[in-house]
This record gives C-alpha cells, sequence and structure tokens, in this order.
C-alpha cells in the first residue's frame, strides 16, 4: 500500500508555517498525529521533530478515500497550499495554529500498527513499555525536547570554550589503565596475546603530555567507562566535560567556568510557555561559590523545560553571611 | 630553583602583542625559545600556543643573573613594559615582530633538560625519538599548527550542520556487535559472566532507532573501533563524522555535503604565509561529483598548512567532458 517518497521534497517542516506562509504551495512530510474525521471533512494533524501542521481534506472523493485509510503513526507525505484558519478553528497551542494546509495530494509512505501507547501525550507508561518500544517512546514530546535540549547544551559549550581559546582536544579510547577509584573495563588484545586495553575511566591519563606539550587550554565532551555496579545515577559509561588550562589558579578556573553555567542558562535554561504558544525565558543567576558562606548552588529539575535554582545550606550550623551580589567577571 | 607561579596572572599571550600596545605593563607565560646573550643585553624570545614574543634584558644586573641562568624550553613568567623595537632589528617573520618587552621581572616556573631534538624547528627527527619524546614533539610549529587545525575543522562542523537543523546525538560504544566487514573489539562483562560488549565499528546500530524515532536530521563526530592489522591508514580507532537524514534523496545529500567542504576549506583551508607574517587564504572549490565525467577530487596535503586540490581521471579510458562550473545549490 505505501508508495515511494520519490522526488517528493519538504518545503518547510512542520513546525513553521505561519500566517506569512498564506497561499504558498507546500509540503509537509511527517506523521500521523491525531485524526478528525467530521464526514464530509477531514483533520490531520501531521508532526515531525519541529512541530505540528494542521492538514484539511475536503470536497475531493480520491484524497478522502486516502484520509480514510490512514491512522495514528502512518508516514505521509502532503502537499497543498497554506491557508488562513477561521477564527473558531485557531489553536493558540500551536505555533502553527492559525494556518493549515488545505490538501492537495496525500502520499502513504508506511503504515504502522497500532501504538501500544499515546505517542501524543506525555502520560504514564510503565518503563518497560518504554523501554521495549523506545522508537516510539522517542517520539514523544518530552523525550524529543530532552534530544534537542542536550544538543543545545553541547553546541553551547562547545562555542563557549572556542570563544574563549580553548581547543577541542580527542584522547584514545583504547589505551592504558588509568589510577582512577573503580574497576576497568579491559579489551583483550588479539595481536598481543594476554595483554588489554582499558577504557579510560577518565580522559585524564593524556593530560600531562598535552598540557607539557603547550597545548595551553583544551577541552573535551568525552566518554567516560567505570564498570560500578548500576544504581540510579551510575552507568557504564558516561559522558564528561574535560577542561585543562596551563598556568591555572582557582580565580581563572571559577571566571572560566561560573560564566559558562550562566550562559548556558541563557541559552537553554528555564522555559515557561506563554499564552501564544511561545516562550518566555527565565533566567536565575544567583549562585554562590562553594565555601562562600556555607551554600551551593542546587539546579532541580522540575518538570519538562524548566527548571529552579535553589540555595541550599552546606552547614547548617555556620552563620550565614548576608548574600553577596554574585556577577563574576566575565571573559 | 623554580618558584610558584603566585599571583601572577597573563595579560597577554606571547602571540598578540602589536604597536597598539606600546606603553602597556604586561604579563606573558611561557616557554623559553631562543636565547641571545649579547654582553650588556640579553634577548630572550618566549613562546606560548599562540606565538613568540621577545623580552629584552637590560641595565639591571639582578634580572641579568637570572637571565644568565635561563636555558630552552625553561618555563618562565615575563612581567614588563611593551615597547617599540628599532627598525633595524623589526622581524617581519614574527605577528608581534615590530615590538618587545622590556622586562622587569622574570620568575623562573621550571627548569628543563636540554631536549633531544631543536623544538624550534621542523628539521628532521626520527620517528622514534619523536613518539619517545611526544611531548616534546608536540611544542614543535607543525603539530601545533595540527592539532589548531583539527580543532577549527571540528567545530566548523559542529556549526555547520547546526545551522542546517541537525541535532548531535551521542550514541553508545558499549553495545551490541555491528554487522560491519572488521573484526569486533570485544568487552567482557563482569555482571554476565561470559557475555561481552562490541565496540561500535561505526555508530550505525542506532540509527535505525533514531530515525524512526522522529529525529530528522542528526550528526555524530564518534569513534569507531575496528580490531584490523595496521596499516598507513588504519589503526584501532578512528573517528568518524555520522550523518543521518529522514526523507533523504540523493540531491539532498549532495546538497548537504558538498557546501560542507566548500565551508571547511573556507574556514581552514590552504594558508600561505605572506610577507607580514599573515596568512593569506587561498580557496579553491573546483571539484565535480563522482560519475560526473569519471572524475574525483584528490586532496592533497602536501606540506604544513598548504593543500592542493586536483582533479584525478578515475577511469581513464572514458572520455573527459569538459569540466562543468560546479558551486552546488547552497542550503
Amino acid at each position: 500500500m505505501a508508495e515511494h517518497l520519490g522526488d517528493l521534497q519538504r518545503t518547510h517542516t512542520c513546525g513553521e508555517l505561519r500566517p506569512d506562509d498564506v497561499g504558498k504551495s507546500v509540503v509537509v512530510l511527517g506523521w500521523v498525529h491525531r485524526i478528525r474525521d467530521l464526514g464530509g471533512v477531514t483533520f490531520l494533524d501531521i508532526r515531525d521533530r519541529a512541530g505540528i501542521s494542521q492538514v484539511v481534506v475536503r470536497e475531493n472523493d480520491a484524497l478522502m478515500s486516502i484520509a480514510k485509510r490512514l491512522r495514528s503513526e502512518f508516514v505521509v507525505g502532503v502537499s497543498g497550499m497554506v491557508q488562513r484558519r477561521s477564527p473558531d478553528t485557531e489553536n493558540a497551542k500551536l505555533a502553527t495554529g492559525e494556518v493549515e494546509i488545505l490538501a492537495r495530494d496525500i502520499r502513504l509512505l508506511n503504515e504502522a500498527k497500532t501504538p501500544p501507547f499515546q505517542i501524543a501525550e506525555d502520560g504514564p507508561v510503565s518503563e518497560d513499555v518504554r523501554l521495549k518500544y523506545r522508537y516510539l517512546d522517542l517520539r514523544r514530546p518530552r523525550l524529543q525536547y530532552n534530544m534537542g535540549l542536550r544538543h543545545r547544551v553541547s553546541i553551547a559549550i562547545r562555542k563557549y570554550f572556542d570563544a574563549n581559546g580553548f581547543w577541542e582536544i580527542e584522547t584514545p579510547i583504547l589505551a592504558k589503565s588509568t589510577p582512577e577509584g573503580a574497576r576497568d573495563f579491559l579489551v583483550p588484545s588479539r595481536v598481543h596475546a594476554g595483554e588489554f586495553y582499558a577504557l579510560p575511566q577518565s580522559p585524564q591519563i593524556f593530560k600531562q603530555i598535552l598540557m607539557i606539550a603547550g597545548m595551553d587550554r583544551y577541552v573535551q565532551i568525552t566518554r567516560c567507562f567505570r564498570d560500578e555496579d548500576l544504581r540510579a545515577d551510575r552507568q557504564p559509561e558516561f559522558t564528561q566535560i574535560d577542561v585543562e588550562m596551563s598556568f591555572a589558579t582557582p580565580d581563572l578556573v571559577y571566571g572560566m567556568v561560573e560564566p559558562l553555567i550562566q550562559e548556558l542558562f541563557k541559552e537553554i535554561g528555564p522555559r515557561y510557555k506563554d499564552r501564544a504558544g511561545g516562550y518566555t525565558r527565565v533566567i536565575k543567576q544567583h549562585y554562590r561559590r562553594l565555601g562562600d558562606g556555607g551554600h551551593t548552588a542546587i539546579i532541580e529539575l522540575l518538570k519538562e523545560g524548566e527548571q529552579k535554582v535553589r540555595l541550599k545550606e552546606r552547614r547548617p550550623a555556620a552563620p550565614a553571611p548576608a548574600p553577596a551580589p554574585t556577577a563574576p567577571a566575565g571573559v
């Protein structure tokens, strides 16, 4: 039943159509998110990573019969004309909610079985089911958001360190054991029978060489491996930001890391949806250094996209001085 | 003999002083690159990753006695005043060649043994010696350049794909065997006796999940592992750029990768030092697609910082058509 993509080319993502696009011929490619069949007219919500666009099918028997075959999570390519929605059907919750696509052609690219849970909602699903159907779980809004957030965090970190004169340097993964606290994962050597590589528990075994070699400032976002028993906050491999500087002093390190945290909060920090479906960013920059008055900054992830920073007493017995103005020196 | 860095803070790198800085009090931190003791006056070239600055020591007995103890590759902190060099001592080969630092204080931060080869020159040194003293080899101009080039390449790649809507997604390293052509490196599991992880020969085992999950476009600059016998162009681990797109067509892939190559050549491409010690970038963009007339673009690394692109006959028997104008559609 499914057709090939052929020469169908996406003109817009499902998240970008706006009233300015009214009258344009467009092609969107994506998943059927929701269907409402009202008899003479069918509404399809088409979803891709960028958002959701409403497609309307009416007064076209051939298209109506295709639309009737569609189910949630079918993959389609839709060609059509952007038109303004009538005021009573506008959807303020969607960035594309003022417009819709009047379908001219619908190409069914792939069918789908009925999903074991709702993709369109972030409702409770047991972890076993989520992991079994990981490819479906990752389609849900919360995990899509998290994957994008992770990307924005890592590109922001890289841009920050690049702007501050750090080179990103890759170091080997197959190497000698590093004297860290956990067990090593070992990789037997085929060529040298009885000998092993160790996977790095941290990337620091090459730090000495690189710093003595005059690399001056470098950074890695790199994988570390520790053969520890699983816990809530432990897994066999994890990713570390490794920042190395020659001629460092404590203030130089603070002065480099604190503005990074502030940059990250500006870039990816707390977002609250406002009424129009956009975002208002709330940046809270009040944190103090560990040891400055016995406080430490705790970042709480409250729920998707919302974060709260609170100060926590680190030494309840110590007299807390008045909060100092923060704003460390920019770099 | 060596002193601590203490509160000495670098104000400038060794590569950035210019005539505009004359009269400033500065601190540079770095390695003694060359020494010329002319009796009443001593010239020190101080080197860091960014370049070389000339320091002059004169009319100061205490400083002269410190300067006399210095040898190549000693690590120093120099405080002093930037002054214009006399016209006959200007050095057009150095970006900092119009100025020098009149030393006010020299702090000896670390001594060094006599290096087994010249750091200041890229002269021939046997590979055995270079690898034994890797931390010294990496101080030489060519390897410093290469490490910086590698950084500029990877940040340019990441910015390009970010601008084109790709998320960078990390996938696990400890996972199942991927059905590629080489031998896997295996990692025995401590928890599941007799079972193994395999290190990925390519990152594509998670591609299906991520594409079906609607990630749409993602990229990784990621490590791959293949247990093959060593050859000139093979080593146990290497780094791959993995680009994945949903709804892809050949033209979409060409249209994404070709401008990347052009961007990279603009960003990091051939550089020839000009007379003033700066760089002139020479960009050559003539390449054609494989199969378009039986040519393929060969990029030759001639020597440090210089590259030449030449077209090579792929099928000597085929009649070569006239070179077509290239310039693929920008994205």
